[in-house]
């Protein structure tokens, strides 16, 4: 290839069909490329949707090869009279299309083998542009190819059915998407995820105003995954040892600006966290659920091995079952209500009384959108975690419609079991 | 306006911001924003998504408002240094950017009402295009707005939170797309969507096929949202009674079709079809949930008024629990497993008698990804509904990773006592 480009190579990602156009299918390859792109250092410029309408695909070409050194599309390879992309291709480079012989062989194996008859659509699939680099698809029928698009750019176009796109990009693409990055002379770059639970991301920012200094090619990314908030840091540095200092220096400083609220790094969950917090002190957990129905048990068991530390949980949607079932006291709910603080204590006690676990966390509460009062308006949510010794209250009115409050409220006594034990709890 | 155009306004969508354009986060406004555009008739040409620099979100701009009439941007309007939306338009169209004044009250008022502190970064949110036609937020903070773009074109703006764009995109976007619709003499389609339980696409496509024939205007559409399965109708026809007429008649034939597998139309939602079938049948429920962890509850109660018919749940993850808790016996478990039928079925029967509901559910199963064995690989799960008379048990294998496994096992419960009353069932 060419000598090395200064700076990444730009990349661009064409999504062509309509059932992605009209909403149909959320167009997740965009999301599994991009990832990728990022990783090997490609500086990914532009996602891009159009239609099966062979202008919208020639239209999107023709702008985007100005635009980007590699365009990698997806969809429009399948057998139908939709499926334009070869034909787009061919018509705008001028080139014919012929039959790649070896997806031709491996299609013709297949349907004999599921006794499938082979239909004149079937062959318009294995067809590629002639010169193009031809990729077999292993999980599939069409196959992918790469081929220059003029003014340096380069063009791999693979079928939209995402298993199958994501084996060709692994298996063809990515190798040669590798081989142009370290001509560019890229380095891939240090990425640390902070994930952190009880601060909005105003806040947060606010928090880290400034920590990144005059950091050599570093970056700070947010996300909002209610009610969690992720910051990452991206550091891009030739100088890797430097880049490590400087990962190491930022996460000092901003551990001690957020505090408690990060509960993991990178992959790691929130329930993983809590699970791990319980699992340090050896402590079971059980949980009395009214208001989130049974959101608290159902995200700490989303982590496989949860049964090591989580003992059950009891769903007390009635008044009748609060008594029967966990032991509150009829008075308690005549005195106070269900949503209470008094009353969410005698249900974290209770549960933790009749499952005999090390912890008993509770949640009562009015999800709305009605059941609210002035005294208790829609978002109020009384939680309790009762241990060894001492049991926490806490009392919150959550915002939003009734699935936010609910995750908010699964969350906070989630959270309050994860830092019982944690002595700079705030 | 101006003099009704000649065929549909033409749309494009624009996604602003690095965590999408990273793959973080998957586009799934575009989704939600497409199949209302097609609704509405307009003719929905590009999705497409950029980052947060300021050159990328200009350039877009200016290629999109030569290429369609409408464009409805979305991101890029958070408290941040990241989002510049506001100050790329204003910058384009030689604007200033000045507070909206009751945004900023509301925002006021929900900050101290929660006790949050005021940031500065916080006004950068509430801040519009001087001459923009604003449109407060009623699920968060930031305004959307809709602005001239130059050339005939206009965009409206809305932050990248999917339930805040919904919301604003229904109160203030839609209606006013609407009256673009109405001038270009675009009649809005028929639009009917059933929700089906239990099928995949691909059979349903295969039950459904040839089933609009040569109806005018008419075309079906399939979404997954898995588990369930969304089959959509639209018939556009300057005839609305031999619409409707259409529509019953493709309606009666679907039904016949697919069965009682379809559960709802149009917004209805799975938990309500359940809800529905036992208050037809003033029947209460109670789930015991073992895999699934209170999955099946959580579901259950995402419908407000549930405590009309969900008594609650008892999530027994240990085999102590379901022992002690439902009074499943010991030799059940020694001899079939938790994992068998017998165990569902005493599950089932327990949480009916603890709870005195008229129908008791159970859930358990091997969710993985570890536990599985030979004779019950990962995905094994047993299910059971007792109810007034017979108890009815089931086995399944599901596939996928843990959180599908779960997902599918909750649902598949629910669906036995949907249908338990239902002499059709299949």
């Amino acid at each position: 290839m060419s000598s090395p480009r200064r700076g990444p190579p730009r990349a661009a990602l064409l999504a062509i069909g309509d059932e992605v156009l009209r909403g149909e299918i959320l167009n997740a390859n965009a999301a599994f490329l991009s990832e990728r792109l990022f990783e090997l250092g490609l500086d990914l410029r532009e996602h891009r949707t159009v239609s099966d309408d062979p202008l919208a695909i020639r239209a999107a070409l023709v702008q985007l090869r100005t635009e980007a050194d590699v365009i990698i599309a997806t969809g429009g390879l399948g057998p139908t009279e939709d499926d334009r992309t070869v034909d787009v291709v061919c018509d705008l480079l001028g080139l014919d299309a012929e039959t790649h012989a070896p997806s031709l062989e491996a299609m013709k194996q297949r349907f004999s083998t599921h006794g499938f008859e082979l239909t004149p659509n079937n062959l318009r699939q294995v067809r590629v542009p002639v010169g193009a680099e031809a990729f077999q698809n292993a999980a599939g029928i069409a196959p992918g190819f790469r081929v220059d698009l003029g003014g340096g750019a380069q063009g791999f176009f693979c079928p939209g059915v995402p298993r199958e796109m994501e084996k060709l990009f692994v298996d063809a693409i990515r190798p040669r998407l590798a081989v142009l990055a370290a001509e560019a002379d890229l380095k891939p770059p240090l990425v640390r995820t902070w994930h952190v639970y009880g601060m909005g991301e105003s806040h947060i920012d606010h928090r880290l105003a400034g920590i990144l200094g005059q950091t050599e090619g570093a970056t700070l990314h947010f996300r909002t995954a209610f009610p969690e908030n992720h910051v990452k840091l991206v550091l891009r540095d030739h100088d890797q040892e430097r880049a490590q200092a400087n990962l190491l220096r930022i996460e000092t400083e901003l551990r001690k600006r957020i505090g408690p609220g990060i509960y993991g790094i990178d992959g790691e969950t929130f329930p993983q966290a809590v699970g791990k917090a319980l699992l340090a002190q050896e402590a079971t957990l059980s949980i009395a659920e009214s208001c989130t129905g049974g959101m608290a048990g159902e995200v700490l068991t989303q982590e496989p091995g949860s049964s090591k530390y989580f003992v059950g949980a009891y769903v007390v949607y009635t008044n009748e079952m609060k008594e029967k079932a966990l032991g509150v006291k009829s008075e308690t709910l005549a005195n106070f209500g269900a949503v209470s603080e008094p009353c969410a204590r005698e249900m974290a006690e209770g549960v933790k009384r009749v499952t005999g676990s090390a912890l008993g966390l509770s949640i009562t509460g009015v999800a709305g959108p009605d059941g609210g009062s002035p005294e208790k308006p829609v978002g109020t949510v009384c939680m309790a975690c009762a241990g060894p010794g001492t049991t926490r209250t806490a009392t919150k009115l959550f915002s939003g419609d009734r699935a936010r409050i609910r995750k908010a409220a699964a969350f906070f006594a989630l959270d309050m079991a994860r830092r019982y034990f944690d002595t700079r709890r705030r």
